[in-house]
C-alpha cells in the first residue's frame, strides 16, 4: 500500500509538491494505548492512519474523558497538527486503540503547501468539515440523548469495531469514551443485563440482543 | 464601509475574482427575530456582519434549541452556505438577535474563487477552525461546567453585548441559549436573586453583583 494510492489529492499536488511530501514524510507503528499527540504540546504532524484505530479525545480539569470521534483504515487526522491553523484554541489527546501504522507528514511541510495549493486547502477544508460533523453530532447526543441511548449506541459501534458480541472493554473504558463515569455505566449496563440485552463479565460486555440495542437508539 | 475593506482576504484575491465578487454581492437588513438560514433547507451564501449579532443555533426533534455560536460586526458565517462544502452534515439556524445588516456572497461565487484560490481557501479553513474552536469550548462547558456556572458566564456575556446591566431578556430564551428548559433557568436565577447577585422582574434580570457572577464562572 503506497502512500499516493492512500492520499486523495495526490495527483492534484505539482510534482515538487508531491517531492517535499515524499522527502518529509515519516512512517510509525505504535501499540495500543499508545499516545501519539498530546494537546497543544506537540505539533506532531498530519497522520494517516493506514491500518489500525485512533480515538481523538478531549480531557477535563479533573481527568475525565470524552471521545470526540475515532479515525480508521485511511484516515487522516487533522488536530495532531494543530499548530498548522492558529484559529485552533482546543486541544485534542490523539491514542491508538489498536495497534497502529502511520503516515506522518511534519506540520510544516503540509502548511507550506497548503498556503499554495488551493487544492490541497480544499480537501483540509473538507477534512475539518467532516470532524466539524462528527463533534455537531456528539453536542446532540449529549444534549438530547439519555444515557441508555448513547450506551446502546456506543456498543453497537463497538460490536461492529471488533467484529464480535463479545466486547473486550471495562466500565471505565466505556465511561471515558462517553465523558461519564463508570459507576453510571456499570449501573447502566446492569439494566440492560436485567433486559436481556447483554452479559457481563470480567473485562468483557457480551452482546446477547443486538436487536433491542438497535431499538434502543431509534426514538 | 466597504465591503473590501471587510473582507480579510481581499487583496489577495486577482482583480477578476475581486469583480466576480462584486457582480454578485448583496446586501440585506434584517429586523430583530428574522431566521436568516434554516438549517439545509436553503443555501445563503456566505454571511459577512456588517453591523448587528447573529446567533447560530441547533433545534433538537423536539424543538429545544442550544446556541453554538453568536457572531458579532465582521464576523462571517461558514455554515449559512453549508451546501459549499459536502462534508458539513449537521444544521444549523441562523438568526438576528438584533437589527442586522448584512452582506451575502451568493454560495456557488464563493465555491468556485475558493476552489481555485489558495489564499480563500485556507481563509475559509480559518474561518472554519474558529468556529470548530467554539463548538469545542461549547462541548466542555455541556460536559464539565455545572449549569450555575454556565448561566453566570452567559449573563455576563449578555451584559457586555447589551452594554447594561438590565438585560432585557427572558428566561425563555435563556434556556433556549444554552439547551436548558425555562423552568431550570427561572429555579437557577432565583437561587442567584436570594444570593444578591441578580434582580428579577418581568422580561428583565438586573445583574447587581457582577463580580460574584464573575467568581461564579472561575473554578
Amino acid at each position: 500500500m503506497d502512500f499516493q494510492n492512500c492520499f486523495p489529492v495526490w495527483n492534484k499536488l505539482t510534482a515538487p509538491q508531491q517531492e517535499r511530501i515524499h522527502g518529509a514524510l515519516m512512517t510509525r507503528k505504535v501499540g495500543k494505548g499508545t499516545v501519539i499527540h498530546n494537546g497543544s504540546m506537540d505539533c506532531t504532524g498530519l497522520l494517516l492512519v493506514k491500518s489500525g484505530l485512533l480515538r481523538a479525545y478531549i480531557l477535563s480539569d479533573e481527568g475525565r474523558e470524552i471521545t470526540i470521534y475515532r479515525l480508521f483504515d485511511l484516515d487522516m487526522c487533522l488536530f495532531s497538527a494543530s499548530c498548522m491553523l492558529r484559529s485552533i484554541q482546543f486541544e485534542v489527546t490523539i491514542e491508538a486503540e489498536k495497534d497502529t501504522e502511520l503516515w506522518i507528514i511534519p506540520a510544516e511541510t503540509y502548511k507550506s503547501i497548503m498556503e499554495e495549493s488551493a487544492p490541497l486547502s480544499n480537501y483540509t477544508n473538507e477534512l475539518m468539515a467532516t470532524r466539524f460533523s462528527d463533534v455537531m453530532w456528539l453536542v446532540e447526543q449529549i444534549m438530547w440523548k439519555s444515557l441508555d441511548k448513547r450506551v446502546a449506541a456506543f456498543l453497537l459501534e463497538e460490536r461492529s469495531i471488533q467484529g464480535s458480541d463479545k466486547l473486550k472493554i471495562t466500565h471505565e473504558t466505556i465511561a471515558n469514551h462517553l465523558g461519564s463515569h463508570r459507576e453510571v455505566i456499570t449501573r447502566m449496563l446492569r439494566y440492560f443485563q436485567n433486559e436481556g440485552i447483554v452479559k457481563l463479565s470480567r473485562g468483557m460486555v457480551e452482546v446477547v440482543a443486538p436487536q433491542k440495542l438497535e431499538s434502543l437508539t431509534v426514538d
